[in-house]
């Protein structure tokens, strides 16, 4: 059974016609193709293969470090050593420099193929742009090339159990010391890649931490960089609590970590915490909507194989079973796979080209939250399609599609909920600047629409339409409970529209035209018209108003 | 923690008000009482404490036999002794002679305590009821009793591995005996509680197979009742071959059953095999709507419970952070849920006595396909709430929330997949005895109307004028692959709505009136509007037509 192989012309064609790649300064189209390809074989013949096995063996805690199943380490060496980590690190620092975008797209292969061993080795890229943005020299010097190499991973440190959402409730202290450094003291949980053997557990913590004095809230965190090693080679004061149990992902370690007078360095000034984590966080919200990209992918792959080996009932009136494949009820959810992972995508690579350009920051603050929250959706979406296309075989562990779904649930959660991602844009970005995110994203609309066929503008336009009313209701709404989420899907619904015209207008350009055409029609007809409904929703007169809490009591 | 605690207001309030039960011709409510409350003790004190242990340890296979973890064989011991298997038997037969509906109000208990525990005995009623509608007076006399004290339990053999949704296929042989038995011989997949410990193996197995010369397909079928074991005590010729690894309910055995010339008699006459079958196969689909209902209220517990106990964020302007119970979007989860679990109630338990009063069978076949389909969706949509309310804690095996999506996904897909039950409705049962069903739905709707307040009777007539236009698209419709689904749920939506009029227009009568009151809002304004997306989307003009088979390659 071939369980994912990089979809590699899909991947080309929504990188040249869906994000624009070619917008890029130092883009050039064959070097692309060339590192995709090669990147392409390594994946499918060394990282897929680990996905089953991590599911089963998981990872342990053995003497309190952390043990991954024996071939995600040999496939860490072959791929360090190979520079992959490096990929979009500027040469100067050891890198390939090559576009953040080739990077992404090895995100998506990676995702797909084994979406744990692209989670732990992940936040080693939002800690290299943390570290260029807001680094001193020195510790861009010390530690960008060793990431890039992969001689060491990252962590991100941010939550403890009674600061989840609410990071203003973190309770860590950094506490100064003589030398300049900083010792910190205290427990995060939820720290993936807490600690592995993948680098002989080399990592660099990027810690949020409160400073002695300093005032309550976010405003008074602090970043800091606490090495897992100190430089003489011995263990800083980092210890691995407790490995969590969870519904999928077994082969990511996630670790509650426990801080004892670890020594560290501070990344910025006191107090500047939360501002110098947002690269980082940013980067990670996006690194996820990729994730969807990558399940939602090996989703359809799955789905489809299945649909052409099993026969079942007949399709037409005469004749022996046919494959399911030709059932109408199996086709509409292939189509609506095909949708999601083709247009998510499209949507989520051009909103990476677009923050590679920097020139749009609105647009950004707006589509970040909506490609994360949508592509993440639309992962679980044809997640939950794949186990109904293999019927009672999508309930069994050996079909490995149930898989998809229990890996992928945590990417609805993590970087933000989808319900924050929600309140985010529907309480806050909409507000920003006198809504310059709004006035971006719907010329982007109306670019896109320029691009497609009268049919599919057409659609596009009345999804426009609808929410053009709905962001003005939005914007005179008080109370948003009731409606940031269906202002957020109807918000990602037209961005995913405007990437599939993209694609549509392009057809001619990928493997399978007919398939382009086909999808497309299915999102015009089929999908865009939801966007009338969420638009009456975030409409709706109605209020929840102030309920009694009695309604509420458990 | 409580993990579970039967809702014995809701489950009586429903009864009364929701499902009408003081139709049925034998109904005492005192009586009702009693024996729910009674129910709900046992339950919440022996059967709920089962659920984590069945999930982590789950039945292994041990000599060829199925070995369950032994708290389950303490409970069912309990559990028989006391009766609970016969609450709907007639007295004669050593029941209690209780109404039908009281046990499927018991089945949801236990599919919400512990859904594996429910699964494996839920067969037996299907079973008790094929023998006394099928069986000879020999076979009924002979089984029936023994089944109701719980000495035996009951399987399903229809599935083999060519014969999924697609019984036409099915190989399995019997033949002929000289004493007048039969000898059955084939392999059957998917067979819950194809073996267990429960009753040391006594299992009675209703198997589908094929006789000698036989037409080809479903006409070929005949039902036979094959035993575990022999009348001197020894086994029969049956094997369990493999048990399966599974996303969830790890401690219902879902077996591999190998029939090597086992002894069997007939039920009814060769060929009427699907047709004795649909006795079982009709209950068993109203019982996964149950287990829907279960599933739904266990979610919602666990996510109320939680709400009011984790603070995080501020849901008004000043103060320290809040229980998260007052956050807008936290709210909307959970009236979502609250609005599932107890409309879904009303709706299913309105179709069983229904079903027991017997005086509307094409409403039964309209509503058994779509309570199955509706209750199971919102069952799954509840559990994803939960696991969203939660965060993070979510993702974690302990908190026991994925563990309902885990387990309860295969509801969705056993007894005919989703899919499968809106091609029946949306492709046969519309089109029946002149569109009977559809007369008597709305007859049924329209009197619910007339009970609810004036805004909400308001809100159902939109809903069943859009309704309306749907099933007149449909009627219409040669291909209905992109549509039926849409169709299904908007009649279940419907139906649904068409409950919560009954418990609206008597929230008074409730253990929390505020809540029902609020509730039915949210039905009201934020529900019932997608019927109008939904007949849309009926009544699309677009089809998807016949598109090359390129399209859906793999």
């Amino acid at each position: 059974m071939i369980d994912y192989r990089t979809p590699l012309p899909d991947l080309l064609f929504a990188l040249r016609h869906g994000a624009g790649a070619a917008r890029l300064p130092h883009w050039d189209d064959e070097t692309a193709e060339t590192v995709l390809t090669h990147a392409a074989a390594m994946v499918d013949e060394v990282i897929a293969p680990l996905d089953p096995v991590g599911d089963i063996e998981g990872t342990k805690l053995v003497d309190g470090r952390v043990v991954m199943p024996q071939p995600f380490v040999d496939a860490y060496r072959q791929f360090a050593g190979d520079g992959w980590q490096g990929l979009a690190v500027p040469e100067e620092d050891g890198g390939q420099g090559l576009p953040h975008i080739l990077a992404s797209a090895l995100s998506e292969m990676l995702s797909g193929a084994c979406i744990t061993y692209q989670m732990v080795l992940s936040l080693a890229h939002g800690a290299m742009r943390t570290l260029a943005a807001s680094g001193s020299e020195a510790q861009r010097a010390a530690w960008i090339p060793r990431l890039a190499a992969g001689e060491v991973l990252a962590t991100m440190c941010l939550t403890e159990a009674q600061a989840g959402s609410d990071l203003g409730l973190v309770r860590t202290m950094a506490s100064p010391q003589a030398d300049g450094s900083w010792s910190i003291s205290g427990g995060k949980i939820f720290i993936s890649g807490g600690d592995q053997n993948l680098t002989g557990g080399q990592i660099m913590h990027l810690v949020l931490a409160r400073t002695p004095d300093a005032p309550a809230g976010v405003k008074g965190l602090s970043l800091f960089l606490c090495p897992s090693h100190l430089e003489d080679g011995s263990r800083n004061a980092i210890s691995v609590v407790r490995l969590e149990e969870k519904m999928g992902m077994h082969a990511s370690p996630t670790c509650q970590v426990a801080f004892d007078g670890a020594r560290a360095e501070i990344i910025g000034a006191p107090g500047e915490g939360l501002a110098r984590m947002f690269t980082m966080m940013n980067a990670e919200r996006l690194d996820v909507a990729v994730q969807g990209v990558g399940l939602a992918e090996v989703a359809l792959q799955r789905s489809l194989a299945y649909a052409n080996e099993r026969k079942q009932g007949r399709a037409g009136k005469d004749g022996g079973p046919d494959f399911i494949a030709k059932h109408g009820d199996v086709r509409r959810m292939l189509l609506a796979q095909m949708a999601l992972a083709m247009g998510c995508r499209a949507m989520v690579m051009r909103t990476l080209v677009d923050l590679e350009l920097g020139d749009r920051p609105a647009l950004m603050e707006l589509m970040t939250p909506v490609a994360k929250a949508f592509a993440t959706e639309a992962a679980m979406e044809a997640a939950d399609h794949a186990i109904q296309v293999h019927g009672g075989y999508g309930f069994l562990r050996e079909y490995r599609v149930e898989q998809i779904l229990r890996d992928g649930r945590i990417t609805r959660i993590y970087e933000g909920t989808n319900g924050i991602q929600a309140a985010t844009v529907a309480g806050r970005v909409i507000r920003l600047d006198n809504g310059r995110a709004l006035t971006e994203f719907k010329a982007e609309v109306e670019e896109s629409m320029g691009l497609a066929s009268p049919a599919f503008a057409g659609a596009l336009g009345r999804a426009l339409a609808a929410w053009d009313e709905a962001s003005a209701a939005m914007l005179g709404r008080r109370d948003i409970g009731l409606t940031a989420t269906s202002y957020l899907r109807l918000t990602g619904l037209l961005a995913f529209g405007a990437a599939w015209a993209r694609l549509e207008a392009k057809a001619e350009h990928a493997a399978n035209p007919a398939r382009i055409r086909a999808v497309a029609e299915y999102v015009r007809d089929w999908m865009l018209p939801e966007t009338r409904h969420l638009a009456d929703l975030c409409r709706n007169s109605a209020e929840l108003g102030s309920l009694p809490d009695g309604v509420f009591a458990s």
